[in-house]
């Protein structure tokens, strides 16, 4: 089999339905394919997670394949219940448009947008805000209610006695309708999109009679499940500077290792395989590795000038257990308060967080106590750590 | 208490929620209020079940409220799925409309529809047609899927394993969103539809934060929960002729003989008490009490001279275990077939419905034997009986 297939078809794959040999029947016809993968506005920015879908689309698009980049702008609106437990927040278009201008900017970095030939962007506001009540109740006829009930996270939150709101069930059924309005071949997603795209294979069968192919990624996770998230301090946004990106991929866990090479670099299958058993025998110090693929991970995002900077910043900063070479330095007068300082330089985002931090024995003058107190005053010169990674210096 | 009033909250009513209580405090208040019963355009005549919700219309419009009969024509297409073991099937928009023209007709029969001031007819799909896919989601996250799940119907179709197609859950909401849109005080319906008028009192309030009353009706059925209905073949149509509604009466049991005079005439309350005592004592004949009832309800529909004749006819017919006195005669070559004549004659409906009265032996030659040969053959004068009324006299 060509080995671009081959990559294509298991590089980064958790799961093709109806098979990977139904995939690769389609790949060997003459004929483009489409393929799309959609993305919830609903975040500022795109993360790392996006990243390992956006890589698979530049397979297809370097086979010559139709690539489109579907934005739920409206299905954004209702809120994915996917992995939540509580009914999301609706966002407003505002928000919305706001974060897609960054999405585009950030995906072309995988994919190319050319006028001719490149990818789409889609909106699917542009078929769903047309879409009238028969037409709605068309769809719904199309599922039954058990259906819907059997996905697991409906399945967890009845069992949780956390109640469903009508609408999210809504959520999976305009999804699957994407794939009808596309009239797609592939649709790739993260793991736990599968029953929402198994839902747009089953309404693409049913009403226009063409067989979805359903592309489920792996997961950025250790052997024990723990993944990078928000709560963990360590998803690497897109947006993220250089120091922000290599402090972040150093914090994922020795066991993220292979999974971040084989989901977020380009580096090929065979050293992937050498890295694994020399991580394996303990030839090499997992930590060396960490930094080779932070800094694989920084380069492609920031360029090598400036991942060389964010290595020698890391190492400076947390190598040597000790404060960074270059802080930056703030004029201040007697009893002002740490916390308005903090956040008038953008050290901290609010109040809000200084305040957790604070709780979490997070702040601290360095070379003194842990902050405990939220009034805290400066009446002197300091230095003071804010998480792991921040660090200001105020001068009275 | 006015003894209108109270006739309005009592007679015939099965629940009213919040209360008798609200209502009537709400009737003494100056001031119109606007009452409103749904009706589902989904068969060719109204029956006499509708006329129950009739009736109590009309008590409101005789004391001067606002009536407003509003014809289902958007949710008749969804189906009702009230009471039904199977998903309905759907109605196309000619056929509603050719319905709709009938009932019209039959409800003046109750209420006034003159121009000024009159009840109003008005049809959901004035709103609900034009009610977009967000609207719809926003309507959709009032309800959550348990408060649904919970609906007695939907219950037993979950035990039974049928599925519950999602459009369905839309129904109770749909209906209830014709409350929001009419702004109702008052809402009446058979007590099949309490769940559905609770859905349309739950969105009023949140919506427009109006507090509508539901106003249940009994049913017609006996103590054992016999009632009329289509299997049975008592099914009283508001287009039968007289003859055929004077019989349908008759068939009923004993025991809806007191629900029939409460629900289907204007006999008087106290009047109901006295035949309900006759009829618990035995000093009269139920037969006698059923002659009485079944020619109020033919008089009220077809007036004096036609409930005379039915009556009659009826005697003649049944009460003498003869055939009637007038039977329709018909000139026929010797070796016709029985179906086929009668079918041409409009004795029968279909060749389906001889089949079926056959099988059930409820076709006989009078003087002589059940026909149980579908192919029977006619080759001699002689007078059949189909059914528990039909007659036809056939001379070769």
């Amino acid at each position: 089999m060509n080995s671009q297939i081959n990559s294509l078809l298991n590089r980064g794959v958790e799961q093709i339905i109806p098979s990977a040999d139904f995939l690769s029947s389609q790949l060997l016809k003459e004929g483009k394919l489409k393929i799309y993968a959609g993305i919830d506005p609903t975040g500022p920015t795109l993360h790392i997670g996006h990243s390992i879908v956006l890589r698979k689309l530049r397979e297809f698009q370097k086979l010559g394949h139709e690539v489109i980049l579907l934005i739920g702008d409206f299905t954004a609106q209702i809120g994915d219940p996917t992995d939540k437990t509580a009914t999301r927040k609706v966002l407003t278009e505002s928000q919305i448009n706001k974060n897609l201008q960054v999405y585009k900017k950030q995906a072309s970095k995988f994919l190319n947008f050319s006028r001719w030939g490149g990818a789409k962007i889609v909106y699917n506001s542009s078929w769903l805000k047309k879409l009238d009540l028969k037409k709605v109740l068309n769809l719904m006829s199309l599922m039954t209610v058990d259906q819907m009930l059997k996905r697991d996270m409906f399945v967890r939150r009845t069992e949780e006695g956390k109640p469903i709101s009508m609408h999210e069930f809504m959520y999976p059924l305009l999804q699957g309708y994407d794939s009808v309005m596309l009239e797609v071949d592939v649709e790739i997603g993260g793991n736990d999109q599968m029953f929402n795209m198994l839902v747009g294979r089953d309404l693409e069968k049913k009403l226009i009679n063409k067989e979805k192919t359903a592309i489920t990624m792996k997961l950025l996770a250790d052997a024990t499940g723990k993944k990078m998230g928000k709560t963990e301090g360590n998803m690497v946004s897109l947006s993220d500077t250089a120091n922000d990106m290599f402090g972040k991929v150093m914090s994922w866990t020795d066991g993220m290792i292979v999974p971040g090479f084989e989901l977020c670099t380009d580096v090929v299958d065979s050293e992937i395989i050498r890295i694994s058993e020399s991580l394996r025998s303990g030839i090499e110090n997992p930590r060396d590795i960490k930094i080779r693929l932070a800094k694989e991970i920084v380069v492609f995002y920031h360029g090598s000038v400036e991942a060389d900077a964010a290595e020698r910043n890391f190492i400076n900063t947390f190598s040597k257990g000790d404060v960074p070479e270059e802080i930056q330095e703030f004029k201040v007068s007697i009893g002002s308060l740490l916390s308005k300082e903090l956040l008038d330089n953008k050290i901290i985002e609010s109040i809000g967080e200084y305040k957790r931090l604070v709780k979490e024995g997070a702040v601290s003058v360095v070379g003194g106590e842990k902050i405990s107190d939220f009034n805290f005053v400066i009446d002197s010169n300091l230095t003071v750590k804010v998480g792991k990674r921040r660090f200001a210096k105020f001068t009275v």
